[in-house]
């Protein structure tokens, strides 16, 4: 590895000479997948510019969310495609200050292959250093990095030297080509080898080179609230009795999100007695990095690792013995539908809130204000081989049941959801018609304070409109108006006026 | 190819005395998909004796839906997987008569080698005959037949002679294993071979073998409506553009459903000067085969070929031909997301209406009354390289608006629609936020006589509720609620009752 091949030293360059190259009103892309492996001065140098009073506005590109990104470039942002996670961005978004084109991730790399979503001017990419070939190799991501270097027109590299040098060797490169051409992706098991240990580049379009020294500002993980260690809890006893059922060689390659949802389940799942663990997802936080280490899982398949202190302690001491179990892909592998649906993936997700048919909103408070974007797990429930969903049954105190009548927005439509979890219990919907999965999810996964209500407003959709799928349309989000209306979905009198 | 083997002789019975093999409370699997290849004499006996006053009644489990059996087996089906085509099943399902258990008919392999839909007791199924080496060979369709035999207790097997020998030598059968030995599926265009032109089956469990000489009913293929002509103008008109920019080797390979509009598709593309037509459908209907003999289409995967007398000729003439461009496949092939991904295929999808927004609803009226069951549109929606999601823009003289504010059960959500088109215009989706979508799907798609109303709809939610996708949660379902009530969704006044 070497930091600058001597064909490019001469743009090395300051991130204020480095930013100067991204201009107004085009589009600008940035590595990164969640908080890992993003470029980091220069887009604070570009905030800076704007903070000067420059009218400066982007269209900003990235593989997945990009939150330290996002939060920094809210202001200077005018077009975010495909999801984001920053408090000022989703202000802008649903002000309606911002336009944001969501977008399955897994969809993402087509979309832009087809030019649909325009050219790219900038790409600004992070990387340990280049290969003495010079290509480039990155740091704790992939995500969209080797599409968006050969999209863009120019491309600027920060070269981090506080990303451990453990990293080198973890990546694994593989792009599937386009149609006609295109093969199938060889993936066999998660810790498969089968692409290039680094990003190509065209060194020709490489127009700055930035030295930082800056670690990636992974979120701290989190103690799972009560109520989370019971849903997991719940899911632990599930899965054993399937695996006793089913799954004689151990657990599918396990797929879940990020967040402190995540971590607790991951750590869960150590406690556990389940061995040879497999993981096949988007990023890999600290529970996971501790089980490889361990040997209590033995793949990790993922397009990002998150760089807390513990994580970049045991890269920088172990990266090379994890070569064998841990490989950082690209996102056209690690979100696409085909190694998912292969590998019979277990998907464990979360959301929002689901209906009592097991329709899940992730995405829209209320219907209408966005959080984070759809995201990849739509993708991962559709293809995978066991589909769980797990909520909490109630938030705010209980002011607000996950559990509703209708959902006002659907992102994950109940025959990709096989099984309901919450801290209540587990709704088993493989196998059942609509009216029997309403049942099982009121029954075993609704919280007591709601379920009669619900129980309530299923037996009157039954007998007033029937059908396959009983729904009252005059009262559906009534549960949602009040909630609106009086702070609670749990007011009394709630079904007393619709017909 | 053999009629019988010797070993399999002393199976050869009436139809009466091979349905009395079934035995009411268990499950019965039916070979067939659309209205291609079911066996028909079998379940003619079954209904006769549930007529006779036999208090008989199975689980109906079959690949896809298979209208002749539904129908004729409506009265004695107390549980049907996944999904169906009878106007008496609809009324047993809707009147919660008949448990009805919808699922995608991708997932389909995959819930029932999990056994979570639990064991087949017979699986019946048609054939054209046997090989020397005593595998099946089947007729004008393969779907889950291999499946099914594998997991059936016992077997019953019609022996058609009435489908054209023609058909010997198109199938292609091909099992992709499970995890973790489950490996690529090869497939790399919709002609190529890589299987098997035959089904195994354990002659242990043949129980019963039954001569027919009867042909499918298959559907005769209507001359489209002047709207539809008009939506499939616009389509092709559309295609033309995107192709000279996108596709400079013609169109990517082609799936389009079954019905009037896949046949009114597939007939003006054969007048278009599209050449080279590729298909990877689930059915290949009349004008699909006429593309294939005239060489204007040169190769169709497809689980099924429609029987009219004109294919049947086809067949009967030029079967030997066709096996270059013609390969009828298993449906763990025709529906997995695997290679619909990776041919990008271009996905032509109808639906019974779509919100502002291009959430679709394809299943059920009004969200509650299911009409076929969500079957194997939505994965390929959200496969594809293209979605492409038709319809006119109303129904029902105009007393129906299909762009509707919302729809009260969404099977494809928006971000699996690239394009929306109905005989009023195209909304190209890509690439735009929710209220550009909706901006676009009310200019381009709804009916002149609902624009307005949409877009004061749209106007009032963003301006009242606001965010990334507004919606009226107090009116969203009027439109719904006036059509039920007047029958029409044009009422005046519709939006002075909310708030």
């Amino acid at each position: 590895m070497q930091a600058i091949p001597n064909n490019l030293r001469q743009h090395e360059t300051s991130a204020a000479e480095a930013a100067a190259l991204i201009q107004s009103g085009r589009t600008l892309a940035v590595g990164g997948y969640t908080s890992a492996g993003y470029p980091k001065a220069v887009p604070r140098e570009l905030a800076a510019r704007k903070r000067a009073g420059e009218p400066l506005a982007v269209n900003l590109l990235s593989g997945s969310l990009v939150g330290q990104i996002d939060e920094l470039l809210a202001d200077l942002t005018i077009r975010r495609t495909p999801m984001f996670e920053s408090p000022a961005m989703r202000r802008a978004v649903n002000e309606r200050r911002m336009v944001y084109v969501e977008q399955q991730i897994a969809k993402l790399p087509r979309l832009l292959r087809s030019g649909a979503l325009g050219g790219i001017d900038v790409a600004v990419v992070e990387a340990l250093g280049f290969t003495e070939e010079g290509r480039l190799i990155p740091t704790s991501s992939v995500g969209l990095m080797p599409l968006l270097l050969e999209m863009a027109d120019r491309i600027i590299v920060e070269i981090n030297s506080a990303q451990p040098a453990g990293l080198e060797g973890l990546h694994d490169v593989y792009l599937p080509g386009r149609p006609p051409e295109r093969r199938p992706i060889p993936l066999l098991h998660p810790a498969h080898r089968f692409g290039e240990p680094f990003v190509r580049v065209d060194h020709d379009k490489i127009r700055a080179i930035v030295r930082t020294d800056e670690p990636d500002q992974a979120p701290a993980p989190e103690a799972p609230s009560g109520i989370m260690v019971q849903v997991t809890a719940n899911l632990l006893n599930f899965l054993e009795l399937e695996a006793a059922r089913r799954w004689p060689g151990g657990l599918p390659p396990i797929q879940s999100g990020v967040g402190n949802l995540a971590y607790g389940l991951v750590t869960a799942l150590g406690r556990s007695s389940f061995r040879d663990l497999k993981f096949f997802c988007g990023t890999l936080n600290e529970a996971g990095m501790e089980l490889l280490l361990s040997g209590q899982a033995v793949a990790a398949s993922t397009s990002a690792v998150q760089m807390t202190p513990r994580v970049t302690e045991i890269l920088r001491n172990h990266g090379h013995s994890l070569r064998k179990s841990l490989v950082i892909r690209n996102q056209e592998i690690t979100n696409d539908v085909e190694p998912a649906a292969r590998l019979e993936i277990l998907a464990l997700n979360t959301g929002l809130e689901a209906d009592i048919y097991g329709n899940v909103n992730t995405s829209h408070i209320a219907g209408a204000q966005v959080v984070n974007g759809i995201g990849g797990g739509a993708n991962f429930a559709q293809n995978s081989g066991l589909s769980i969903m797990l909520l909490p049954s109630c938030g705010k105190g209980g002011a607000i049941s996950t559990i509703v009548p209708m959902t006002p927005h659907v992102d994950i439509c109940e025959h990709d959801v096989d099984v309901l979890i919450t801290e209540q219990g587990v709704a088993d919907l493989r196998g059942k018609d609509d009216v029997e999965r309403a049942e099982a999810i009121i029954a075993n996964c609704a919280h007591p304070a709601y379920r009669e209500h619900l129980r309530r407003y299923l037996d009157r959709a039954v007998a007033l409109v029937g059908g396959h799928h009983p729904q009252l349309l005059n009262e559906a989000f009534d549960w949602h108006r009040r909630l609106k209306e009086t702070g609670s979905m749990a007011e009394s009198g709630i079904f007393s006026s619709g017909g």
